[in-house]
Formats: structure tokens, C-alpha cells, sequence
């Protein structure tokens, strides 16, 4: 976000790429209620509180941003410029960019969901399979074309999965639709305000509440049931027309280590004046980003993203960055969108 | 003062010294009232804004500060140590600290008093001549104990004089002296607040305005008088006990150059895995700091300090830093003065 801030102040729109559904990184996903308090002149805030005060400092800038989408494929061109993949999380739908410069700063890699490992379940993703997704109208249109009221087992324990729930239940679209919250125990881990609500939605019969671990799916033209392990050892079986699954995030590296940019010990190498990678155009900074003296800090990714942007607009200016200041520089007021009397 | 907070951080208590009066380098010195766009986090500051959000970020640490002070000398102690002289700004006072390790953030340089150039003027330099005194109790003490009603001169236009004439004039000990300002022209660069002040203290007769460049000093056994030019070009004299320069403040590198530090371009190189000096156990961050790919920013100035400080306490503690997160540390919670349950 700070690299998009950057390269924004000098004129270039970046698009955004991230795993997860809202911006934030680990900042979101990994702390986000935690406090932070080795922030300049930020005495406390939250994960959660940073990433909403840098979305409202890129705010001026109007950033693209790609949600629940991973980088899959980054190639070069042939023509200097770089052909970056996006790849949706929960479904087989890609998309390609062209972009003549790229800054990686994937962190510790990007959170995808915890996959769910049952022969055959990969046929259906995207269509009655989906991980984590991402709660939208113009997601649920194409499913509920399908069938109106489709059997939705939810499957999860955490407060994604709690939230998901919740958010069906009181979904206009999906009033005709049967909720079944599938859990390997009863308890759920997720603040008591939600919890509450889904003692509500239990008692109405809203929602029911499956204890077991799911172990096979049955199929023929579509998927149509769970087979599962209840709590007590027994095999049962679950009609299911979509199956959500909420088993966690946990962050991969995955495809960025077949990009062919150097690497050592899983981290991207750079060059420190400009925080270039191995391959000319691609710039890289944060958790993800080595070099001799590294200390791993939001502070240092700030640094490192600021570097890179920088010499990211060199790059594609062919010229040195002459330094302007956002206290007096009427340029870069301009595009903050402020104007300051002399 | 963010070096400070890092340091405290790994429970190790800074000394903070500065030729201004507070804390603040050039944000307070140089765009107090400017708006700064791009601290990581923070839309909008402005200099001032940002040194106070470093006060109170700094404050479970207690650094002590030695204000209206600059480090003059920077001597091997001999044994590891350096001695570090502390030379008071508007007079010749000085002390020694002795320190395991120094952090320099000089910046553009020591803001330091611009001089009034008259011979023999340096005589009377902290006794009857002082320049941008940092106003208070212990300073006026010995100066009214010798003269209770002394005659002042304050010389100067800008809001740092017309202060000092505002909190003289209105000052308990000073009710018994004569205030006179003195400056080229009739005309003050101070808020209208001020100025408006400044009208009510001339309206009254507590305050005189003389309009003149000095030209030389009037002295015997002590300080007398100022011989200077009027607004016509002709020679004058005013009786004077006490004179206080306010010709602004302009950045000096001065001593530090004479350190034995290796410079480029006077500024001091660095390592950027740990930015030491050339001198074991010196440390350096900010703009006074100069390494390939440079960025002169407010934010690389706190990377910088972070990188110095952390690299200075494993110099201390001779051993590698485990970085502890905000987040989750007990221990750093505990140095902050704060507690999170788990």
C-alpha cells in the first residue's frame, strides 16, 4: 500500500494484487486486533487501524485493486514489459495484466485458504466448491441462476466461517437457502457478539449445526452430498448443493519461486540502492525482501517499499528522481489533491 | 528521538542532545507549520505535529534531553568509551558525558544562533550577550542578581524576537527592566496575535522600538552600550546592559567535522547493514548520512535511526538481536508501560 502511495505521489497508478479480500496483508491477517507500537509517530493502533489509515492515506490515488486474486504467473514480454497473471482464489477465472514495472511485496507469502483434501472435490471449485470466498452479489448471481435454493454447508470453525454464516443467514438472496454450519466440535472460535447471534439463528432453525469432519463427497452430474465422521466415529452422509470452506488462511509463497528471480533461503534478493530484484523492471520489498543487516519490521517494508517505487519511477523515466518534498512541493500537492497558500 | 525510542525499547535509556531549545530538528526549525504528506500511516501533519507525536511516542523511555546544547567534542576515551562534550549554545559552559555509544543525527547541521558580527562583542557572551536565550528562571537568576533593572536590548525581527520581548515584558523578574527591540525596519515577520501584543506594549511605553543596525559595542569594565546606524543613515547610541541577539537560526555542521569520521561530500558514510561509521561504536542515521541509492526523507531518517539503534545495542550487548514484536512481546509491553492480556 505505502509503494502504491509512492509511486502515486510521482504520477503512476499502481494496481494491487492480494490473496486476501480487503487490503491490509499480514497486518490484517496475522494482527489485527494486536497492538503496534513501534510505528513513527504512532504511539498505538491496531493491524486493523494501520491498514485503514494507509487506505486512507493512497485514498488521493485511486489505486486499482485486485482482491482475493493471486499473482500466478509473472513473464516477460519480450518487449521490456512484464505479463503478470491474476488468478482468482476461489474459482479457475484468470486474467492477465501487462505491466512495465511490478513491486513484489508478498510478505511471508499470500494467505490462501487451508485446502480441504477430498478425492475429486478440485471438479467442482468455482462452481458449487469455493474457499473463503469472498461475500458479494456478483458472486452469489451465478449460483443462485443455478438453483434458487441451494443446501449450503458452511465448513469451518473460526470466525470466517462464523461470519459467513451469519452473513448468509441475513442475505436477502439467500432466504430460500438451507444453512448447515459443519464444525469437527461444537465450539466456535469467534468474538461473543457473533456467537450470540448464531445461538439465535440455531434456536430459530435457521441455521443447523453439523459436529463432524468431512472425509469424501458424492457426485455424478453435480455434487450432492458430504460424506463425513460424526463425533462419535460413525460414518454419515450430508446433501449439499454448495460446500464453503473456511478452514484458515495460511500463507504460501508458492508460484513467485518459479519466477526465476534469485532467491536465498525462500527471500527475494535485491540490490539496496534501488531494491531492484535479478530481473530488470521487477522490484520487490518487505518481509519477502533480504539483504545483509535485514531487520524484519513494518517500519523496514515502509522504507524498502518506498525505495523500490522510487527507483521503480526512475526506471521507467530513464532519468534520476530529483527529490521534491510534500511541504512545499505544489507538484506533488497537486496530486495529493491539497493546495497550501504560500 | 525515534533512535531514542528504539533504544528504549531494548532497555537502553538515551541521552538526547540538541542546539535547539526542544526536541524536533528540523521539523520544528525549519517547517513547524508545513504540511507533511508522507509519514507511512499518518495523511496529514505538520512538523510540529510530527515532533509532538514523537514526544509523547518516546515518553515511557524518560530520555533525558539536553536542549540549547551542542556536542562539540567526540574524543576516544580510551578504553571503548567516548567522550562526549556538551557545550551550552549562548554561553561557554560545558560538560562531559562519557558514553558506550553514540548515535549522530546531525541532520543539515547544528542549528545554531546566526552571529552578530561587532568586535569584541565575544567578551560579553554570557554575561551581557546572549544569543536566542532559552528563556527561563535559572538563566535569568544570576543576570538580574547583578543588576536588578538592567537595560535590554533585544535585537531581531522575526517571531523568535518578538517572543522574547511578549514573555520578557510580561516575565515576573523583569517588571523593573527596560525593553527595548531593536531592527532595520519597522516592520515584524511574527503572527498577527503577536503583533497585536507588540502594539499594546509600544501603545504603553513597556515596550520601545528602535529602528537600527548596530554597529559596534560601547564597553569599559562592562557592557554600556550599542553605537548603531538609524533608518537615515546616521550614527546613533543606545544604552544597553543586556544584549539578546535573535538574527535567526541557520544549520551549522561545525564540530563535527573534526570528529576523524570518514566523510563524503560532508556527510558521513556509513554501512547499510548496520550504519556504524568509520569509528567503532559511532552510529549515525538521517540526513547527515550519505550510502549509495540515498533518499533524503523523513522516513528513511527513521529507518536509519532504527537500523543505528539496534545495530548499537548488539555493539553493547555483543551479541545478536532477537527481534521481538510490539505485538506480542511481554517484554517490550513491559519497557512501554503497558500490559495485554493474552
Amino acid at each position: 500500500m505505502f509503494a502504491a502511495f509512492q509511486l502515486g505521489l510521482q504520477g503512476v497508478q499502481a494496481q494491487l494484487c492480494d490473496s486476501l479480500p480487503q487490503m491490509g496483508g499480514q497486518c490484517i491477517a496475522l494482527y489485527a486486533d494486536k497492538p503496534i507500537y513501534d510505528i513513527p509517530g504512532i504511539a498505538l493502533c491496531t493491524g486493523r487501524e494501520l491498514a485503514a489509515r494507509l487506505q486512507q492515506q493512497i485514498q488521493p490515488f485511486h489505486p486499482v485493486f485486485h482482491g482475493h486474486t493471486q499473482v500466478a504467473q509473472l513473464l516477460p514480454h519480450g518487449d521490456g514489459r512484464w505479463r503478470v497473471q491474476l488468478q482468482s482464489i476461489d474459482g479457475p477465472q484468470a486474467r492477465w495484466l501487462l505491466a512495465r514495472t511490478v513491486v513484489v511485496t508478498a510478505g511471508v507469502g499470500a494467505f490462501v485458504p487451508k485446502q480441504l483434501r477430498l478425492p475429486g472435490l478440485e471438479a467442482w471449485l468455482g462452481s458449487q466448491v469455493f474457499y473463503h470466498p469472498a461475500f458479494d452479489d456478483a458472486w452469489l448471481e451465478p449460483i443462485l441462476a443455478r438453483q434458487a435454493a441451494p443446501r449450503i454447508v458452511i465448513n469451518g470453525g473460526d470466525d470466517a466461517a462464523v461470519e459467513a454464516v451469519l452473513a448468509a443467514a441475513d442475505h436477502a438472496s439467500l432466504q430460500a437457502a438451507q444453512l448447515v454450519l459443519m464444525h469437527r466440535r461444537d465450539q466456535f472460535n469467534a468474538p461473543d457478539a457473533l456467537l450470540q447471534r448464531l445461538a439465535q439463528l440455531r434456536a430459530s432453525g435457521r441455521v443447523e449445526v453439523v459436529i463432524g469432519m468431512p472425509q469424501a463427497i458424492e457426485a455424478a452430474e453435480r455434487l450432492q452430498g458430504i460424506g463425513y465422521v460424526d463425533a462419535d466415529g460413525a460414518d454419515q452422509r450430508l446433501a449439499c448443493d454448495q460446500l464453503w470452506v473456511f478452514q484458515g488462511l495460511s500463507p504460501k509463497l508458492g508460484p513467485l519461486l518459479d519466477w526465476n528471480l534469485a532467491l536465498e533461503k525462500k527471500q527475494l534478493q535485491v540490490a539496496t540502492d534501488s531494491f531492484q530484484t535479478s530481473a530488470v523492471g521487477i522490484y520487490a520489498a518487505g518481509d519477502i525482501v533480504s539483504y545483509p543487516g535485514k531487520r524484519k519490521l513494518i517500519l523496514t517494508g515502509f522504507y524498502e517499499a518506498t525505495m523500490a517505487a522510487m527507483a521503480a519511477v526512475e526506471y521507467l523515466r530513464g532519468e534520476k528522481l530529483l527529490l521534491e518534498y510534500t511541504t512545499t512541493s505544489k507538484r506533488l500537492h497537486a496530486r495529493l489533491g491539497v493546495s497550501h497558500p504560500d
